[in-house]
């Protein structure tokens, strides 16, 4: 029974100096808290709400970014693919493949992720039913690969809004796969800001001792020095500086939930 | 900061030895753990799903009973009113009144509970947002009496399925009244069963330990010693022989929680 | 196959001339178009989202005034009740009781208004699956009474927001009894507005067409010669000056449907 | 003032004699009727539920079939595409380039289709907000291509279910944009059998009525000469051979409408 996994960076790549900032500061307080941890950014933010906000660095500007946190911090990365196109330059670089949440039925993109042989992260949908999680499974376990995260980053309820169903976390479990929740995408208001999805960092830190406490894997959150100046998703990430405490507190209930 | 109370008993009174027998248990259990008790049986199900369901021994023979409880192991008791005319009995025995979800808007019914002096317990509609809670509120403290407590029992989402906004646990402690967590009527599956609600009891230590994790003051179960013959709400209803080490993991996860 | 009847007029009672006015010119209009016409109104308000909002003249003063509106104008009156002492009084004048929607489960209610012999309106509730109305139709036809109407008026869909699912019409109307469409609630935004639930107007002449397309035995609509000063539901009130196109609109639509 | 064009094929192409059959059925239906007519039919299913699902005769096959179908009936043809490299070849022989709707906001792909040239027709994801469309049109005419259009298929409620949100054909509409309601996609059960998505046929027509009397100017119909044999959507898909009385009634209900 180990601790959860935290899988963690800024939302989209900005520049290297920041990235590698973020990425040192996260491995020493994981390191030091004696959490395993993966650095996470995209390198393309591909179903922005608006056509002119911020995207990142593109494909391959992106991978070179990721691929000196990589050898820099000896961690390992993840990050998101688009179509199935970018697998094979992404499985260069990238420990773990990252399927978005709406594109998480497309079949082309699941084979080719699972035919990369990396692991592969698929966000549950937040239309999908958590048990329909298992046809997921099985289109990139077609593959013959068996790396599979599931992870759970809130439903559609009503407009605008989003809820964590924490049945999921255990749902998904069931299938025999890892599961990850989210905590910072599942308090975004889609759409909710004009132009730009707006969100409710207040919630992040119970929310993830809900799912800690329910068991998890791993967790996922998005951080930024400054979440006021990031380029995506500032509203939902979490202050770089705020993490110490969160994270320790969410140590010792996961301990009390695996009887460590 | 103290740990959780419990509000705890079967869905609704079937007979006086069983309903003493379920008492002392949780009584012994929960002196033996440290966590305050509260004992809770309805005496009329005003609701059911079906008009032949099973409803209770009515107001009458049902207060004599939780009187009984209440004498015999010294424990505060609680029980729901469904109109205005049963408050001025109901709080001659009850130390708490309590407000069904759906009928947690009716006027009178507030007031009536506020001016009884006693506390009242109001658990939101499944078709309430949080926040709108300060409404019902103000409908009871419009009496004079600020000896509220709020439940959340879970959200409409979609048909016969529950989901349980952990925010609003959150949000609705910000009204400044305790909250509780009403852990097996979340998993019901209202209407589920053909003629009467089905429910997950699977889920309720799950969705306990994420409640307590983001910190309640009060954590609500129904219980039966024999759940599959229990005459109300058996399909999430928690084994009595259950419950100790689910007390003992929500009470670590409450100390890590409130510091203690 | 008959034209939908009407059930219209304020939300609540205000005075006697207002609600003389109203009924006598949904009188004339009807009878000039060749509706059924039932005069709709409330004697209170029991559940409003505040405590100091104004509730009507209470069930006395309101029911004389319902009980002239039926003599000067010999039409039915409709009116509420929320509980099941008031079944008795407002039998003696009202023609259908209806049973409000958080009420619909409520299983003394549903059995007193089907004891008084009259026919019972029952609105399903937000919280509440069209198929589980079956319990609900069971509930007052376990009197002997049958003569039961069923009322759509929208489904809880995430926070602070209704959608009417059509489906619904549909599902009802195989219970056999015939369905009203509540045109005006179903566009309520419950407790969208601080202390008071908003509404979008904008929308009730487009989703009466849509259920009258379905095909609908009654439409229910809130009516008001002034919304912007009705005491209650004013922003889903419809103008009076303007339901003669709207509904003669959906006349031609209900002629095509029903095939007259 | 016309009346609604008629948006309707196979789900999925099977073969090429079949697809004919359809296309010429439909045509002479339409053209008897008065109705415009565009053939649809998707040359791959790419979110199949399951692995193992038929998907299709893919892209190249696929476009020859379409391109038949347009040489010999002199029709319109529309079609999906899935990533922003299949839009040259797609935009050689569709007519309408189709986005669906879990890739509503995927905006290489909108800015691809928008660079065709060609119609645009953007499905509203199950997940969006209508209001939120606007972002969605503003990707498309960033390149200059305002030739778009908006279809409604039902937004998530709750697991496994649609719910149609008539208020979303008014809502979009206000953004310019001709709206479609794809009735027979609004009544998927997603993931609702085992391994495929189940469907209520029943409901297809009663639905499409509705949205003609809120007023659309396109509808979206699957089709089949036996659905029971259709290798995908078989039960939402309409039997061929019912659907002159339902486009008859429609059709009056349009004229209604739209005071033709």
């Amino acid at each position: 029974q180990h601790p959860f996994v935290l899988v963690s960076g800024p939302c989209v790549l900005e520049d290297l100096d920041m990235t590698l900032h973020i990425a040192e500061s996260l491995k020493k307080l994981t390191d030091q808290l004696g959490i395993d941890f993966v650095f996470k950014a995209s390198y393309d933010k591909a179903n922005r709400t608006s056509v002119s906000s911020f995207r990142g660095p593109g494909i391959d500007a992106g991978l070179e970014m990721l691929a000196k946190v990589k050898s820099e911090f000896n961690v390992p990365v993840v990050s998101d693919v688009h179509d199935a196109t970018q697998v094979a330059a992404a499985s260069q670089v990238l420990d773990i493949i990252q399927i978005p949440a709406f594109l998480c039925r497309q079949t082309d993109l699941l084979v080719a992720a699972g035919n990369s042989g990396r692991v592969v992260n698929v966000k549950k949908g937040q239309f999908q039913a958590p048990w329909d999680m298992k046809h997921v499974v099985g289109k990139v376990a077609s593959t013959g690969n068996e790396q599979i995260l599931l992870t759970e980053r809130g439903a559609s309820f009503g407009y605008n809004n989003l809820v964590v169903d924490m049945r999921s976390l255990l749902i998904m479990r069931e299938l025999g796969k890892p599961v990850i929740f989210d905590a910072t995408h599942a308090v975004q208001l889609p759409g909710g800001a004009d132009g730009a999805s707006a969100g409710q960092r207040e919630y992040v830190a119970a929310l993830s001792r809900a799912a800690v406490a329910i068991g998890i894997d791993g967790l996922f959150w998005e951080v930024h020095p400054d979440p006021e100046c990031a380029r995506c998703d500032g509203p939902n990430s979490l202050y770089l500086k705020d993490l110490q405490p969160i994270l320790e507190s969410l140590l010792a209930v996961d301990a009390v939930v695996k009887n460590r």
